[in-house]
């Protein structure tokens, strides 16, 4: 049986609980779970409910419009799999996770492309029968590749834009096209080592953990909304390298945590953070 | 403002949420938090509200029973303060934790008194203007001893006993005067190393993780609901002794971090497990 | 440049060190790095050296032998790819990991061939050209299974037999074949949770903690020397079968981990136990 | 038995390890570990040993001198306990926790004395009959209100000063009379959140994991070398203040770490970071 998804997002008052349980019970539907929060600082409301049951979607959705404040943002959807096209560079590691998860039924989206500014990957990519876009970047500026990206990515409408260790910074005017639907990996624990190569600059530094950030990308470098991050002990023994090698592992798990949370509609964003309903 | 608290289990049904909001709603009371879960294998629906506001306790009840279906339990407490025993034996490390944070009002319950079958941590006890106890097991049988530990307990009229670090089995009938008021810390991710010697075990069998467990106390040795666990790694280079002292900053915190879920509220107990409101 | 390694283990005595590292001072070897370590229970000694250079190995560990007490066993090898076969059943998690890892030369492995008694990730092996047997366990006695199995293993001449998911316990003849050269994951923080279906068990016992472990196979069940081991957290809200979802995760990395250390020849077995040079 | 500690670093070169094994063996030093550790990127050799045995301190030294490399920094030293002076401000966490382990006898250093500028903490402190100063930075320019604190420390001619939640700035006047003999905790993961308030900051930034961070205080705020780190989850739950509440076990647990590790003399510090033999 299906599962529908009901995100209500408003300013807080007496009684929201209430008022939606109630439309949901009077509708005769199945709730699986329920989550609420409210955001104490800016007193705003999240509610998310997982339900089964048949519906007049217009009718549900007029009803919950008529008993919430004014400026609530209503989102009915379900948890069916997502449609997205992803983007990287020249490290597997976090496209070889996706590929296999996607394989075996386990990302809960379809991986419509994959983009690359390089073709080592194509090999890889076809060997799961993915379309593979090779868009070089040499030799043009970097608004005509981004230019070529972009066109590339939208002739597939994906819902969602997952940059797999895509090594290039995105312009504000790319982003603005997929708002809240680019998720990057960050090879750090943001806010520490933003921008280029965060593991020299760890070894630099001589910390002793490294970790890694799945964010939504906003028109900021490494500074949209923080979805997952972890991290691993690192030591005096290491090299960048060698950090960079251990940090894989984590960047390809929290990276398909963060879709995980994100494609299953866990998952608002308020104010630049997230709320997330486990 | 006090704060207060309202746990709700009993079979699941549809409606239950919006029965118990509207209740509360009726009644103008000011909802902090709000948390539900159904237990999906029993069908059992368990919630938590914390909530502010003036109210007629008799009247509330009354009009919650009336709606929920039979069997349910309802408790409505509120977040003040604890009162407890502490047993120990001669380790000082959870004992010394749970006195400094009472000292600092960061416990949430009062310490009445503490009780040991050594002498050795009286001094720091006393530092702490708590009472103790010696009652020394020696000489005595297993049964004499632990009546007398048992008066001096009752003596109390505690809401809670805590074992912190207490070396000695207690009887089924000493548990039965406590049900799920007894928490322990087992020094091992349970059910790894059940009994005694678990750092012993853990070193003979050469594992690479070793951890802690706060539980409540049931008649089976060790087979307490689990309240809490944490871990850290270890190596081959430390002895059982190593191990053991590596151990003890988990064990505190892990117990340290049990009684503050359940001295709170968060804490249902349901067929020998925990479901926990965080 | 070729970098070789030198692996000894003996009674423990003075001046090994001075000795051992005189004879690679006199052969004009450079050192990479070095570790030892004195297991104090049973006053023996270990000593990993990684070094590079050009030498007469027969002089040299007859140079060795002389210097070293009676019962010595010296190990000079290098780190070049071992040769391996993996056995799975039909979870892919592990095996994709390891044949990624093996597609991009991260494994220090050569992946002779795949069995398994399931035909369900043929496609998957074959993706990436390797070879697949499909040795069914349907209507054959235990004995004979394994037997088959066994021939199939064999033909390949496998310097270590990895168990990625195979879920048939081998027996002890089996693992006679390949004396600390079997490398199993089993999907629970050994010791807890043995045996069948770990996942299921954790849940029923409502441990706040899971985990997975890597051992070498011995002739008991999951009793093996410990190579690594990790956890992840749980709570209440997950049923044995998002338990085990969220275990994969854990279950590849830790296997990947513990072959990483085996084939960089980073790791003894002593009595049961591992001594691993990180 | 007296165990002393052997510390060298120095170029490397070929045959360092022979050399010195080969001294403490003519001395018929009864070796107890040994590590050894070759930073690569400049070519630098750092050895600890830890022995036992009689020997006179003198030759032995001047035998050292004469086979190493010119530049070479040797320490002999021994595992007896330091003497320090802890420096802390309102919060109690961290203090509470040293003078537990100090009354314990697990610190291995002598608490001379607390000083502080506010008296909250003299209570506590004097429970454990240590010397509490309050020196009061009001109505006091800073530099005067320093002068005060160094002249607090300097009587006590401590070989550490410990910072336990000591929230004021150190001069780089006051860091230079204890170079490398100051330890700071610093509530966060360093890089991330530098300076003031890093809890705010991290609920600021939406983080999902916050940390504590050891490490030795140099004369750039929060830029010295990194000792130990340790992290835990948050969520989107939890407030600033939460996030500081949980924050404080981690701390306490950190700077613990941390000094152990330094008073055991298994730190070297080199070129702003620090190299750890555990």
């Amino acid at each position: 049986m299906v599962s529908h998804v009901l995100l209500i997002n408003c300013p807080d008052q007496p009684g929201l609980v209430f008022k939606i349980t109630g439309i949901l019970y009077h509708y005769n539907l199945n709730i699986i779970s329920n989550g609420e929060f409210v955001e104490r600082g800016f007193n705003y409301f999240f509610m998310r409910t997982e339900f089964s049951g048949k519906f007049d979607r217009e009718a549900l959705l007029q009803d919950l419009t008529n008993v919430l404040p004014e400026g609530v943002e209503i989102k009915l959807t379900d948890k069916k799999k997502k449609s997205i096209v992803l983007l990287a560079t020249k490290e597997h590691h976090c496209l070889s996770d996706l590929l296999i998860r996607h394989a075996f039924n386990e990302l809960n989206a379809h991986i419509l492309a994959v983009i690359s500014n390089y073709d080592v990957l194509e090999d890889l990519t076809r060997k799961f029968d993915i379309p593979f876009h090779f868009i070089s970047h040499e030799g043009q500026s970097r608004e005509a590749h981004e230019q070529q990206i972009l066109e590339a990515v939208q002739q597939y409408e994906p819902e969602f834009v997952v940059l797999a260790k895509y090594m290039r910074i995105l312009s504000a005017d790319f982003v603005a096209h997929f708002s809240n639907r680019i998720i990057n990996i960050h090879h750090s624990f943001l806010p520490a080592f933003v921008g280029a190569s965060p593991y020299a600059q760890a070894y630099e530094r001589g910390v002793k953990i490294i970790g890694a950030t799945a964010h939504f990308v906003n028109d900021q470098l490494d500074q949209g909304p923080i979805i997952a991050q972890s991290v691993i002990p690192v030591d005096h023994t290491q090299s960048a390298k060698e950090m960079a090698q251990a940090g894989r592992d984590v960047e390809k798990i929290v990276l398909a945590k963060s879709l995980r949370l994100v494609f299953n509609e866990q998952v608002f964003v308020y104010r630049n953070k997230t709320i997330i309903f486990e």
